[in-house]
C-alpha cells in the first residue's frame, strides 16, 4: 500500500532555531534546562547552539555557556551552527560537541544575494573555502543542504532543473577535494513546498543520484509542513530536520508583519510516524512535555498541535 | 505521478461550527456580515446556521435571524443543521435555505451513547424516523455521514471492518425506503486519522462500493488535518468539509483543558490544492480576508496558517 520507511532519523533544531529568533531575553539556565529535557526524549541529534556574531544574533551570545552547561548524554550528538572560522573555532573550543561539518548551497541566487550577500560565483569560492577550513580543523562533512529547493520569496518558483544543477555544483566542488556527500538535505527555506513538489524534487534527485541519501528540512509557513513530511515519507525519506513545539521561524517568510511558523514541529511529526507504525526512537509523551516547557520559556503559544490535542497513546491507556 | 483529482468540492462549515463553540456572544450582525463575505469567495455551499435547542447551544439562538439576514447569492447553497423535527421545521420556515437532508451513523457505539444518548439498535430506529421525517417534508437526502470513522476517544481504534459494517447498515436502512446515498462523508470526529488510515479506510469503502461517492470531514486536532486531506486527494477524494480559519473544534477532543483545533482549515486546504493545480473555484485572497475577519469577530487567534504565512500568489505578483 505504501513505500513508507520502517524508521526515520530526526535531527532536532529547536534550541538553535528557537533561541535565535525569539525576542527573549531567555536565560542561559532556561536554555540548558530545556536542552537537558530534550536529552531525555530519545533524540539522537540536537542542534544546541549557534556560534554566530552576538551583535547580529543576541539570543546566542551565550552559546559557549550553554554548551558548557548542558549534560552530555551518551548516544546523543550535540551539534552547533557556525558561519565562519571564528564561529567554528568557538565550537571547537566548546566541550563535548559533535563536530559535524555542513556545506550549504542555494537553488536561488536571489536569496543568496539577499541573505548571504554573495552571488552564485562567489558562493562556489565560499564553499571551497569552507571545505578547506573543515580539512584544516579535521571536521568531517556530515551533510549538505540545498536552500530554497522548493521556491523563493525573492525569485518565485524554482525549477527542478535548478535544484539538480545546484546539487551537481556542490557534488563537483566536493569531488575536487576527493570528498563525497553523506546526505543532501533539501530545504524548504521559505515555505513554498507542497506534497506534490516534494515528490517531484525528491524523485528527480533520486533519479539522477540513486545512491545519494536525501533528507528534508521543512518549514510550516503555510500549514503544509506535516503534509510535506508525509509526502517525503511516501518517497521513502527517512531523514528529517524538525523543531520541538515548532520553535523557530523564518524572518524572510513573514507576512504583513505577522510572524510565520517555523520548522515543522517535531512532536507532530513523531506523532504521525508513531500512529503509522514508523519508528522514531522518541518518547512522544516526554517530547510533548518538553514542547510545553518551550512555551513556558518563550512566554507565548507555539505552533505545535499534538501538545494541544494530546497524544492518542494516553487516550488508549485510559481506555484499557 | 499521482491520482490527484482535477478539481474538488469544498463544503464550508465555518459559520455553523464556529459560532456554536465560540464563547461569544457574537452579534447577529457580525454573523451575517461574515457569511455575506464568505459568499464572495467562490464557495458553492455554506452551512450557515444550526437550528438546535438554544438552551444547549446559545450561540445559535439567533439562527432564524441570521438566515433571514444574509444575502442569498445565486449559485450558492446555504444549508443548515438540525437534529430533530422541531429544528427541521424552523429550517423549512427560514427563507432561502437549500434543504439538504443528511443521515448520520457512527462507527463507535461508545461515542453514540456518550454524544447522542442511544445505542446502536436505538440508532437504527432513529435513522428510520429521520428518513420518514424527510419524506414527510419533501427534503431530499443529500449526504450520509459516518462519525468516528478513524478512531474514538471512548472506544479507541476503530477497525476498518466496523466502518464498512456501519456504512452497510446505513445503506440497508436507506434501501428499505427505496433510497440510495449520493455521497458518504467519512468523519474523523475526534482527530484520530493519519494519512495511512485515511488511505486504508477510503480504499476499503471503494473496494466494497466502487460506485459510491466518498467525501472526507477531517479535524485538525493533532496537526494532521491537511496531511490527511492530501492522503484523501491521493485516493481521488474530491469532496471535503472544511472550516474557514479552522473555526470550530470538537468538545470531545479537548486535552488538559486546552481547546483542540477544529475542522481542517478551508484556506489552508484551498492553498494546497491551488499550489498543486487542483481547482477549487475559490478566490484564496478573498478567503484569507474572511479568515482574518473571523479572528476579529471571535476576538482571538484561530488555527489557520496561510492567513499568517500569506499566499504565494501575492508573492509571485510582487516579483513580476
Amino acid at each position: 500500500m505504501s513505500d513508507l520507511p520502517k524508521s526515520i532519523e530526526i535531527h532536532e533544531e529547536g534550541p538553535r532555531e528557537g533561541f535565535q529568533i525569539e525576542a527573549g531575553p531567555i536565560s542561559t539556565e532556561d536554555k540548558i534546562g530545556f536542552i537537558d529535557a530534550l536529552s531525555e526524549t530519545g533524540l539522537t541529534e540536537i542542534q544546541v547552539a549557534s556560534f554566530v556574531n552576538p551583535k547580529r544574533v543576541p539570543g546566542w551570545a551565550d552559546a559557549d555557556a550553554v554548551v558548557a552547561g548542558i549534560k552530555k548524554s551518551p548516544g546523543i550528538a550535540y551539534t552547533a551552527l557556525w558561519l565562519n572560522e571564528k564561529g567554528l573555532l568557538r565550537a571547537l573550543e566548546a566541550e563535548g560537541l559533535a563536530m559535524r561539518g555542513s556545506i550549504s548551497n542555494c537553488a536561488s541566487e536571489g536569496f543568496m544575494i539577499r541573505n548571504m550577500n554573495r552571488d552564485r560565483k562567489a558562493n562556489v569560492q565560499v564553499q571551497h573555502n569552507q571545505i578547506d577550513l573543515y580539512k584544516k580543523h579535521d571536521v568531517p562533512i556530515y551533510r549538505g543542504g540545498i536552500m530554497a529547493a522548493f521556491g523563493c520569496n525573492f525569485e518565485g518558483d524554482i525549477p527542478v532543473s535548478r535544484v539538480l544543477d545546484t546539487l551537481a555544483e556542490t557534488l563537483d566542488i566536493l569531488a575536487e577535494h576527493d570528498m563525497t556527500l553523506p546526505v543532501v538535505v533539501l530545504a524548504d527555506t521559505m515555505g513554498w513546498a507542497t506534497p506534490l513538489s516534494v515528490k517531484r524534487v525528491v524523485g528527480a534527485v533520486r533519479d539522477r543520484w540513486p545512491e545519494l541519501r536525501v533528507g528534508l528540512h521543512l518549514h510550516d509557513t503555510r500549514g503544509l509542513g506535516v503534509a510535506n513530511a508525509y509526502a517525503g515519507l511516501e518517497m521513502g525519506i527517512e531523514w528529517f530536520d524538525s523543531s520541538v513545539a515548532g520553535l523557530g521561524g523564518c524572518p524572510f517568510a513573514r507576512h504583513d508583519g505577522k510572524p510565520a511558523a517555523g520548522n515543522v514541529c517535531t512532536e507532530d511529526l513523531v506523532f504521525m510516524c508513531a500512529e503509522m507504525g514508523i519508528e522514531t526512537g522518541i518518547d512522544l509523551e516526554r517530547l510533548i512535555s518538553v514542547a510545553e516547557m518551550a512555551e513556558r520559556i518563550v512566554g507565548h503559544e507555539l505552533p505545535g498541535s499534538v501538545m494541544r490535542g494530546g497524544s492518542l497513546t494516553r487516550l488508549r491507556e485510559k481506555l484499557q
